[in-house]
């Protein structure tokens, strides 16, 4: 990585607000823990809706507890620019997922502004609520509102303590009952920028601060439940056994085989969650519970994955006399960035002196849901040992904001479009 | 199976008393729950002292809560033949394990008072107090107690609640101070007969109602824990994890690949309670622990298979990045039941024109104890698809008649023996 390009964006002031933004809901020295709808989560907005005004924008949170500034532009009826992420965060998780795509944007909207850009469309920036999720075990919430993508009952869905979403948004301020009237505009929006830390290793093992996302590849989530029979480890022989956890096994192992078969393709298999019943060191394991997280770029390999999978479950539980069933928990198609955004990407990076490599994103973001209403492209930010959802998440000042400045440029010339966005 | 042969001994008794003792502590039709020391087994003991004593036994409550009957013989000092099992249960038990062992042994033992049966050494019917183990996690308490076996601080293991073993003996009615003046004398028990449910299903795919054991198997108990390092299920690619659930599949396959290698063998191979952390859909598993039971009656044997895990340990271990530990819990060593015993059991059988086949039992018994101090054998009663340890264990009542048959028989013979037992 050379030395850092000379930069438009103003650094100090966009660390200064990262460290700041981090002392709320502080864990440890690094940690963060500002839950959506929490006091810590009000807070947070509150403070960043400071800075939005601070960089010229209106700012008011909607009725799904969406921070949005605008930047108004001098044609009310032309599609937006929109920029942002999210700001709330996991139970131990760090302060860099999510608030650097928010404070980024603020960033550059206040550069804009402080050199007089003229555009025809608005600019808006948005810290969405609750994309992780982790509260009310269902994320991208604001998203999805403002979208108007969300599903029945869910302001009934509650939290640990039994208070649901509708009672939180009652208690940050906001008002339910707006829903009602709400309905998203088609087309009110041209393109979505969203800049995050990436998230997973790629950028480090590289040695690059910055990638281009090529798309979100959703993921499918099973959960296979696996029914041997129980009996005494020391008394039933090995020919007689229906053991399934020796079966789940077989399936971790030829999970991994499939996954890797192309060793070029990015395609990720997991089993991340298991659970053996009677859970007895002498009891041959009569039924296992795990979970299976697939995952491509490319949906049509990943769907070939899947019937492979299926037919080694069908296989093995043949073999040792099991009994199995499969719930698909989430099915999310790829979502691919789009090709313009891309090239107006790869060409300012190379302006400033850099090649980012382009990767896919694995995780989820508020771009994925944006994908279904307008074109979309991100910006990732290499962290380190692609830690995330901990407080060890890091991501260095320098990487931070060579991602800035990349964002900055796109949309600035992304905002300058004559004849608006080619959609 | 023939049907049943003409037996000596009272069967109708014996199967009245065994559903009279399922009464106590009965859950639901078939259950029993009499937990070691608890209200019910008290109770259970009381009823079984009474029947040791309608055989003709005086019968008492030793320190280590041993209910004992003895049947004098003419010779004090010549060795006792001893015959018994454990009367207490696992908390969602069945109404066989153990209760045949001690309610045959005194069905023999009133058979032979009813015949004027006259012998030179005692004999002696144990119920042994908490064979299981599940109250305070460590069995064969009772017959360690009397063996003198016992090891430190053994009184003061607290039960869920927090009472302590202590706590426990003292309202059962026993004074754990009697421990101190108690010794084993060496040589004072010949030889010990147990007549107890098989625990498994070999008897039932042999279609034979009872087995003679060649020994108990002792298990080597292991708890491995490998680590690896967490990361996002989405961006991490396949080549950069360190995966501990991965790792811990590929050990589960291989040990059943090692314990299956020599088909005649009576190896058994176990991972029975895994657990993973963070256990979380989308995260790559950091660390996983799991148990292994290994038991073979051939010890050489389980010591090469023992060998060749942990070199698939450290070979899985290298190939996939992850540190692990190994703790062993337990190590026993098989322990092999009197040649002439089960010889005297062969032709007892024989002449009830039955021929038993030969088994090792994987579970431990009241025997393993016993078989440092003197000779044991061992008979095996069929039960139905190997349940046990659950209140849909069933023995029927004509193989438990059979098997209790040849325990008096061999019990007959052996108490007969002139100048004593051949040590």
């Amino acid at each position: 990585m050379p030395t850092l390009p000379h930069t438009q964006i103003n650094a100090e002031r966009l660390h200064t607000r990262i460290q700041e933004l981090a002392q709320i809901g502080r864990i440890g020295e690094t940690g963060v823990c500002r839950l959506a709808l929490s006091k810590e989560d009000r807070e947070g907005v509150e403070l960043v809706k400071s800075w939005m005004e601070e960089a010229g924008m209106e700012a008011f949170i909607d009725p799904f507890a969406n921070l949005v500034g605008v930047k108004r532009g001098s044609q009310p009826e032309a599609p937006v620019l929109m920029l942002g992420s999210h700001i709330d965060s996991q139970p131990y998780g760090g302060r860099y997922d999510g608030a650097i795509g928010v404070l980024g944007a603020i960033e550059v909207v206040q550069r804009l502004s402080e050199q007089g850009f003229s555009h025809a469309g608005d600019i808006e920036v948005v810290a969405f609520c609750d994309e992780e999720g982790c509260r009310f075990n269902k994320g991208l919430f604001g998203v999805r509102g403002m979208t108007g993508k969300l599903e029945a009952d869910e302001l009934d869905r509650a939290d640990k303590n039994g208070l649901t979403r509708r009672e939180a948004l009652i208690q940050f301020g906001c008002d339910p009952a707006g829903f009602e009237g709400y309905s998203f505009r088609e087309g009110r929006i041209g393109a979505f920028l969203e800049l995050h830390i990436e998230q997973g290793p790629v950028l480090e093992s590289l040695d690059e601060p910055i990638g281009i996302v090529t798309g979100i590849s959703g993921p499918l989530w099973l959960t296979v439940e696996l029914t041997g029979f129980a009996g005494h480890a020391g008394s039933v022989p090995m020919s007689m056994r229906h053991d399934a956890l020796l079966g789940s096994a077989k399936i971790i192992v030829a999970l991994n085989e499939l996954v890797q078969r192309n060793p070029g393709a990015p395609t990720v298999g997991t089993v991340g969650s298991l659970a053996v019943f009677p859970d007895s060191r002498n009891i041959i394991p009569e039924k296992v519970s795990f979970t299976v997280d697939l995952r491509d770029i490319d949906l049509m390999r990943r769907n070939a994955l899947e019937a492979e999978l299926l037919s080694v479950i069908e296989n093995v539980s043949m073999e040792h006399g099991l009994t199995y069933t499969i719930r698909e928990d989430t099915n999310s198609e790829p979502r691919y960035c789009a090709e313009w955004i891309k090239e107006t990407l790869r060409e300012e990076a190379k302006e400033m002196g850099v090649t980012p490599p382009e990767l896919m994103s694995g995780p989820f973001h508020d771009s994925l849901t944006m994908s279904y209403v307008c074109d979309y492209g991100m910006i990732f930010v290499r962290c380190l040992e692609g830690i995330s959802h901990n407080p060890k998440e890091y991501a260095s000042p320098n990487d931070i904001t060579l991602g800035t400045e990349l964002l900055y440029r796109a949309a600035r010339r992304i905002a300058a479009l004559e004849g608006g966005f080619p959609l």
